[in-house]
């Protein structure tokens, strides 16, 4: 019963590269970068590091590292200022990381899509193998 | 004009964290694993590797790595079947894995939720920075 697993050749051609969800930015689907990126589109003035740092539960390190990834790839500007006797730092969204996220986040939606469509689907009774297959 | 940039301490404690998102399961959240799971979650049944291996766009290489991350965090399992003269191998969620993969599609949701919010409030023409920023 092994033979009527696979797919027929036309179906396989089909269906080539319906996962790979290219449009997944791998410097954006990142789960700090994501809550990073998140906060900076719904701050769009800008948020000082030590708020950002707080929206997103990271350490001081793990957050520059991030910015510093981000900046590089032009999604975010980071700005220093000295005055009041301290520095700050403010980091912001610029309109390019604008642009990348939201087409990250299109692509996001069609995950979703498809997962919910893919919930509706799975039924966790069939769960039983036809003879001749092996657990590994 | 720096100081104003700042969060208040009240309005701090209370978006702690809010952009942590801790529901975005490491093992899941990763493009290659997003499409195996995506796939199988499609196919209740199961999938061929080379089936699996078309729809994802992966190298042998790189599914088998990505099937054992899954495997080994009991999300999927690997069934092997040497009928018919040749050797297969069947790929299937696992009852954890299709729970798992739902809360994190709920994660994916809320990400996709809080970015459509924030896309809406963004406005790029407020670009300026007020005197006493420096740009690094």
């Amino acid at each position: 019963m092994g033979g009527d697993k696979a797919m027929d050749e036309t179906k396989r051609n089909h269906y080539s590269g319906r996962f790979a969800y290219h449009g997944l930015d791998r410097v954006l689907h990142e789960k700090a970068r994501l809550g990073i990126m998140t906060s900076l589109m719904t701050h769009a003035d800008g948020l000082l590091f030590n708020d950002l740092k707080e929206l997103c539960s990271l350490t001081d390190g793990n957050l520059s590292r991030h910015l510093q990834t981000l900046a590089e790839a032009s999604l975010v500007e980071i700005w220093k200022s000295s005055s009041a006797g301290r520095s700050q730092t403010l980091c912001r969204l610029t309109e390019t990381g604008c642009q990348r996220f939201a087409s990250y986040v299109t692509a996001l939606e069609r995950v979703v899509r498809d997962a919910a469509a893919a919930e509706k689907g799975w039924d966790a009774e069939d769960g039983s193998m036809p003879s001749g297959w092996v657990a590994t």
